[in-house]
């Protein structure tokens, strides 16, 4: 199931990367990256808790979600609470199923989980195409990170032990080609003084970046996009 | 959901059986058992990993496997591999819908759960109706205690969320002021020269309508729009 990806972001405890990597071995999954762990990488108090898991699953170890992000062609932001942003909640079967059913099989899908403590900040949210909200108790939602990386690998696993994908639609473009147009799309926006205040420039930046995820452009369409921002730049009026 | 009872046998680790609580307590379940706990009960190494769910869910200790099941209706007893025994095994999404099919509200069904490193007995698992077998890895199949807990309560809560598709968190705006904002857009692309073989003009059209329209864009991103079109055209570089 190289198809999916797990990326824990600013994990705080090597332990809970350990018990990540049980889960996500217990499943078959076997590609896990880390965005800035705290105790840096590798770290001995993980091994225990793997309980013979890294054998199964490879780690590899990024600077920032959007690096992690790059080849990825659709992501989750995993989210005890959906925030206020405009986009698609699904509970961990619902986004499953919505993968199989709408993407081919070499569409790699990124499942995206917090630090403990703080779960994923706005702006990383923002860089993924959707949310998946666990269906929790209300009043006792927070899931142990390791917890939470179970609780999807589970899914996928049990999506593949009954049905069978469906046909393809489309693949969107891998990440790093969505954020290079998107830096270029904001450059020119910002050369076109649309971006009036400063201090309001970053919640405007995320919610365009929001807009354009959830039309999960495909490679074409990302050229089509580079052609129509030369072209709108290129208009004088 | 008090239905449910999970009951671990024989647990080892104090922070096992903390961590299960979180996990029960994070899917809305209370009724906890241990049969025989090795290092007794209560314990404070179980309530770090607890976090605070011990407020929600109780616990109760018994001698052996047969006391702890005694007012329980039906019992599934969990395993990595089903051994050679004549009963039923389902999948954990399988048994909770059985459940569920076959008896009503008052049906008290307990979950079983073996000892960390040797599992159910034999004898223990003869005591329970049937057998629940999750899809793991054939080669990696062993799931951590509290990780197989956190599985089950996840399902049990799955099953009673009624799995709607997806939340869309918002209302895409009304198709007239799409349409409008759209032929702006491509007014503007035109005359940015855009088109360059006519012929294709309306292919292409129609290939970014389809990509726009995927977004859904509500009546706010349209405005958005407006503002990033004017700000394109006022861009020359």
């Amino acid at each position: 199931m190289n198809q999916f990806t797990f990326i824990l972001t600013r994990p705080q405890m090597p332990e809970n990367i350990g018990a990540a990597v049980r889960g996500m071995a217990n499943f078959g999954l076997s590609d896990l990256r880390l965005v800035a762990p705290r105790d840096g990488w590798p770290h001995d108090d993980a091994i225990p808790m793997a309980s013979g898991g890294f054998d199964h699953v490879q780690v590899s170890v990024f600077e920032n979600l959007q690096q992690a992000l790059h080849d990825c062609h659709l992501s989750f932001a995993t989210t005890a609470r959906s925030r206020d942003m405009q986009k698609d909640v699904y509970s961990p079967k619902a986004a499953i199923s919505y993968r199989h059913k709408n993407f081919d099989f070499s569409c790699k899908t990124a499942i995206v989980f917090g630090a403990e403590r703080t779960g994923l900040t706005n702006e990383e949210i923002a860089l993924c195409h959707a949310i998946i909200e666990a269906p929790t108790s209300k009043d006792f939602s927070s899931l142990n990170l390791a917890q939470c990386v179970l609780m999807m690998a589970y899914e996928i696993a049990s999506f593949h032990s009954k049905d069978k994908p469906a046909d393809h639609v489309m693949t969107p473009a891998p990440l790093e080609n969505f954020n290079g147009m998107f830096d270029r799309f904001i450059d020119v926006l910002d050369h076109g003084g649309f971006f009036k205040e400063s201090h309001l420039r970053p919640k405007i930046e995320r919610n365009i970046r929001t807009m354009l995820l959830r039309a999960q452009m495909s490679d074409n369409e990302i050229k089509t996009m580079h052609g129509i921002i030369s072209a709108l730049t290129r208009n004088n009026r």
